[in-house]
């Protein structure tokens, strides 16, 4: 039998099993106990920040950049509440967060006190201090509220697992008297190891894909959402090289392919596009593999996507969609693999690799810096391993002419597209990617405002 | 039959014929078009602030300050959900809100479109546009989504007067596409005029009163934040004057007492009180009619208010209980109406009219200023019709020692103690009272800080 711990170690120890070094967030009155169990575990480091709303904006960033749960750490309702925008931007672009509220403590959940910063009783009605979490639950995949000791580390396993596996946020209501409670260890020898559900219909999905690149001409690789925050970029890369196809992202897919490779196209954002791109992908191409799809509108050029089903090939972390026709619960990680078991390691001899034209701009970058030249000033410093971020706003869209160097991640809220997020982010990066192998530098180049 | 107007309008119109004559937020792409119509309705104003919420703070605090609504409009997920903190303060100290949300087209919703700021698809599965109204719910007393123009002018009205009747926040979605809808002006000419039932046991807590006040020797009115809310000072005043009552307030009651008056006895908060407060109420007093009840931790001494059932009888919004029985949904106003109709407008002679003896401090006001000096200092500034307001923190227990003058608003939030609340409330004021008789001047004083 193992010896217990307290179950506010028990949480960090798990967070930190996953990798995740740095806790984001606002101390108050019903968190307090529990912070003090971040410094339980060593290599662990708390982050606090100015409010909870940039807190939870962080640890979305955080998420991002280290591809493990950005985890923030705030207070009953007062605290909780603030954050919720951020936490809902992590939901709508598939960010996987960890949401830990310190709660009021059990009894006066049970007797309904009228503790500072709960619900109004309703005249003679009690109070109920759990209605705060009805406002949570609609944002994230799953929350969990630990009550009982006996229960709490299996609750705990079960939200990391799941937000990991899907990449949404989820939520974990302690009550402020369970932090000292001493729980079982027994679970922290087991690895947390989220997989999707292998389902039979992968290898009809693969050996779809694996016809259509024998036989295609102009095969087109397309990036999206998905393919980035399931980091699909190794087997992006892995079949642009064997097909020789041309590899193209939307904006929400950058960092999910190379784009330093000769293969790559450009960002697609439907009519928007820099000039021959959607030409590449919409007109000459004879088949398309989409991975990750997202047709959100400032992600499509305003929904002006025009690429027809009779010669695309969507796969995703849910489904994938076959000429047309659906398979619910697919998994592209799944699907890729098996393609890339059986794809021809040499490039097939039919295929045209000439480089698709694009007028990829080249202004003079002389005098004053306009929204014109902006993004290729920004070009210029940026160095392998660079994280870019991008405010929502005019430069998000000028982004899509920010050549990025190597193993470089960029990244903007384009479907939530909440004004704010950019900035509380810029205190992640160098955090969270310290030890990154290429980073050759980590510092901070700040741009917020709009330019004419 | 009437001409109809926009949506917008009516919306706007209504709310000012209740005296609203300014409307709070931030603007966004899915409330500009509604925000245009706050233009058409002579006597409303603009009131852009930096954030939502700093927007519903602001709101909260002109409800406060002005005793009709305080109006907040933010745009659809991004702006509402960050306004969510300030809406739950609103809600758990029972202040009168109206939050307006700018949403998402009606097309858009119906068609799951991957509109910016909406809800991600599960795979295969739509998104639903109305997951966000779900996070508000819990935390007002109401809430209508416009969705029809035959149903809207009512559905306005029907918000408007719930927030009025129950001072607790409403929240009224409106598609974007409805804004410029035409809709009927029939109800403009019908006056929105919230009132509390009348219950029929209302004349037996009254008569309870009455007898009461009849045989105290040493008779106690202590006022709470349902007396400042639903404004019960006038009612207040008249009984100390009729009864020889002295008169106290804890911290949220504080602004439905008159403080110049010579029969105010001070601050009550439990066995925090200063020497002599508690006393006078617990000990020596034989009858305390505490107007609008709100036993909280910060509120009560950390719930140490010690006062026995035998000699209370408690009035309240929402109820009453005289000497330990409950009467459910019996309205203070009515009652105290009833017990001012027959209460003698001669104090009996019976009555210990002494003054009860009360340490109030009085330090010397040389040198720096220091934690204990500092109420007494600001107490120096303030003038006739002023408004304070402290935020969250320790000043909020020293404010106890501020004289109020005559016809000052105090508040702060002592019950949901959002750190943060205060600052944004410092452009209020003069907005929201301009036009106050009693006030000599619009300046603000403002003090954040801790001091030693």
């Amino acid at each position: 039998m193992s010896a217990d711990i307290p179950l506010g170690t028990y949480l960090f120890k798990r967070l930190n099993q996953v990798g995740i070094e740095h806790i984001f967030g606002v101390p108050g009155d019903f968190n307090l106990k529990l912070l003090d169990h971040v410094y339980n575990v060593e290599g662990l480091k708390w982050v606090g920040t100015c409010n909870e709303l940039n807190g939870a904006y962080a640890a979305d960033g955080y998420a991002r950049e280290s591809g493990v749960p950005g985890v923030i750490v705030t207070t009953y309702a007062v605290g909780e509440l603030s954050a919720l925008n951020g936490i809902s931007g992590a939901n709508a672009e598939n960010v996987p967060v960890i949401h830990i509220v310190g709660q009021s403590p059990r009894f006066a959940q049970d007797e309904h006190v009228l503790l500072h910063h709960s619900p109004a009783p309703h005249g003679l009605r009690p109070n109920d201090h759990s209605d705060y979490e009805k406002a949570s639950e609609p944002l994230c995949c799953t929350t969990e509220k630990l009550w009982d000791p006996k229960k709490a580390p299996e609750q705990i396993d079960n939200l990391i697992y799941k937000v990991m596996q899907l990449k949404e946020p989820g939520t974990l209501f302690v009550p402020a008297d369970m932090v000292s409670l001493p729980v079982s260890t027994a679970n922290l020898s087991k690895k947390i190891a989220p997989a999707m559900p292998f389902h039979p219909s992968t290898d009809e999905v693969a050996q779809a894909i694996l016809d259509a690149f024998a036989k295609a001409k102009r095969p087109v690789v397309l990036n999206d959402l998905f393919a980035t925050r399931f980091n699909m970029k190794e087997r992006t890369m892995q079949i642009l090289e064997r097909t020789g196809a041309y590899g193209y992202c939307t904006f929400l897919g950058r960092s999910s392919i190379e784009e330093t490779h000769p293969q790559f196209g450009g960002v697609y954002n439907g009519q928007v596009s820099l000039k021959g791109v959607s030409k590449a992908i919409e007109e000459d191409s004879d088949f398309i593999l989409n991975i990750g799809a997202h047709v959100s509108d400032f992600n499509s050029g305003g929904m002006s996507r025009t690429i027809d089903d009779s010669k695309l090939i969507i796969v995703h972390a849910f489904y994938a969609r076959v000429f047309g026709k659906n398979y619910d619960n697919v998994f592209f990680g799944h699907v890729l693999d098996r393609v890339l078991q059986q794809l021809p390691v040499k490039v097939p001899a039919h295929v045209d690799t000439s480089k698709p034209k694009v007028d990829f701009p080249n202004p003079e970058l002389k005098g004053k810096i306009t929204q014109l030249t902006l993004p290729h000033v920004i070009s210029k410093f940026l160095t392998p391993g660079d994280t870019l971020i991008a405010e929502t706003g005019t430069f998000q869209y000028g982004s899509r002419c920010c050549s990025l160097p190597k193993d470089a991640l960029y990244f903007a809220q384009y479907y939530y597209s909440s004004i704010g997020f950019a900035l509380p982010l810029l205190s992640v990066p160098p955090w969270a990617r310290l030890s990154h192998p290429i980073r050759t530098s980590v510092s901070t180049l700040l741009r917020v405002t709009d330019l004419p």
